[in-house]
């Protein structure tokens, strides 16, 4: 029910998804007044894959989060959160509002023992493919404990969707040097150095989309990160912008404009947000990823895979392990 | 003497400022041995107007500021620095190491009574013209009371440079609501809100280059400013490379390329960088500009003619007299 567009964009992704990975079996979970309508024949050619769990309330975009989670328990975000704590579903894919769900998945689903605070992880586009980013906002100002956890769970993230076993860390800061940025960045460089992880030091912002191939996650607290992820996305928006204002000046860049389509098209692709839309929450005892809200339904697809990924790879235990290992290796230490 | 390219990006910005404005006198600092075998016909046809300060040794660009402020006391940029804390030069002008260019202006200027530290700011483009942003890296860990001192100096650039008289200030954050962000951005706010300031709230991280029209200069911590200035030129990188590889591919696409030329040299010239060249040091009793340490001759030129501006519209003065004024305002209150 979430996001901005609703079923408009859910239920085409879902459908979607369901003719391409026929091991895939999605309940959707909302107002089942507007759902079976929309369904019908759904349900007849995805018989025994698709079925419809009914909400009765729905939480707004800007509701605050702890309303939600006193006023809402029969939510859609809710309802679909508790069928993962109960077995019945291996993730939660919401693109409903941010704040609520992250305070009800960690309410409903609780904490991985050893993991202070949650965090939110996304891919974001690059010259040389894709970065793994986070935490992208569930924190603000994160200690230099919270920040090596984040490391930790992320690096399970990057090994199950790139399929490499020993992914690169670096920590996001204003320079490369040993002297720079602040208290907390410094004392996690000391935790991930005497780490298993790769650690391979500091990457400064412009790693995030145009960084060598040396790096494959970058780990920072997340009210940087989600100023970095803003201002990228500004960015894009800005230049976006300029390309369509020039190109539809006039009948001369028009024409060349429809000359270029193809390249301006094959442009697009590479650096298209919705291919590289899902964020996966961290550090739960239980999957929900968000989409973001604004997604149409081929971004809404792409966040329902990444959870199909996420699930088959079974990142929530290995990070489970992972966490132990640590701490009872540092214990030991 | 400093950046990547020397006295190769200098000497023609120089050279180009000169002829532009009649009114303008520059002092160029450096090695004479290099200096005055490059500029022996401009010292005849700018007679008056354009002279040669000696200074014997250099910063590198990687050098620790302590060691550059320690060692290097005949350094091009301490000589420069020197004569701004003389009366000699209005203002400074350097493309050298950042660190060791704030320390040594830091260090001979010394601050304005009141300010507890300097801050660097610069504009950005944006999709309606652009946006003025500090604090860009001089501070890790801004307190409010930092914060809300950049904001009353940077209020004072914007409006020397934007000839506005009440520019609207905006506070970086991770949402706009009241709850959202750290300690240290909602004390900020508070401060803000009970000032003279055209305080508008917060802005997010997209607001830098895509915001609305609702902000002329937006403040934050400098690990924060920087690392979205990096994210921003990263992302800038990508789309960029991303352009070239798509219409370089085949002969098809090339000749789309050759069609679309003069459009892309539209988009270009929008959002070069270039043009936005020259960051501010803000709180110290004398003006020092940073140009970006890759800058050719057309972006140092830009950062020339901003110390030309800001010199002309009385910057450091006007700073200081708001910094008392907004000082004296909250002893009173």
């Amino acid at each position: 029910m979430g996001g901005d567009h609703g079923p408009e964009s859910t239920i085409p992704a879902s459908l979607d998804r369901l003719r391409e990975n026929p091991n895939l079996q999605l309940i959707l979970v909302g107002n089942e007044q507007i759902l079976v309508p929309l369904l019908e024949q759904a349900l007849i050619d995805f018989k025994g894959r698709l079925s419809i769990q009914h909400a009765s309330q729905c939480v707004a975009m800007d509701e605050s989060p702890s309303k939600a989670l006193r006023n809402k328990k029969d939510s859609s975000m809710r309802v679909a959160i508790n069928l993962v704590r109960d077995g019945q579903a291996d993730a939660c894919v919401s693109a409903g509002n941010t704040g609520a769900l992250m305070a009800t998945a960690k309410f409903v689903l609780k904490m991985i023992p050893g993991i202070d605070r949650p965090a939110i992880i996304s891919s974001m586009p690059s010259i040389f493919g894709h970065t793994h980013v986070l935490d992208l906002g569930a924190n603000v100002d994160s200690s230099a404990e919270s920040l090596f956890q984040f490391a930790v769970m992320g690096a399970e993230v990057v090994k199950a969707l790139e399929n490499i076993s020993d992914p690169k860390v670096g920590l996001l800061n204003i320079g490369e040097e040993e002297t720079k940025g602040n208290e907390q960045v410094k004392a996690a460089a000391k935790l991930l150095e005497s780490s298993d992880l790769n650690y391979i030091g500091y990457v400064e912002g412009n790693s995030l989309n145009a960084g060598d191939e040396k790096v494959d996650l970058i780990v920072c607290d997340g009210f940087v990160g989600n100023i970095a992820l803003k201002s990228i996305e500004g960015a894009a928006k800005m230049i976006t912008s300029v390309l369509k204002e020039s190109f539809g000046k006039n009948l001369l860049t028009k024409v060349a404009a429809l000359i270029s389509y193809p390249v301006l098209n094959t442009i697009k692709n590479r650096i298209d947000p919705r291919l590289h839309n899902g964020a996966s929450f961290l550090g739960l005892k239980g999957l929900v990823i968000k989409s973001h809200g604004g997604a149409d339904a081929l971004a809404f697809k792409t966040a329902i895979h990444l959870a199909e990924v996420e699930v088959e790879k079974n990142v929530i235990q290995k990070i489970s392990e992972q966490v132990e290992h640590a701490l009872s290796r540092r214990e030991s230490a």
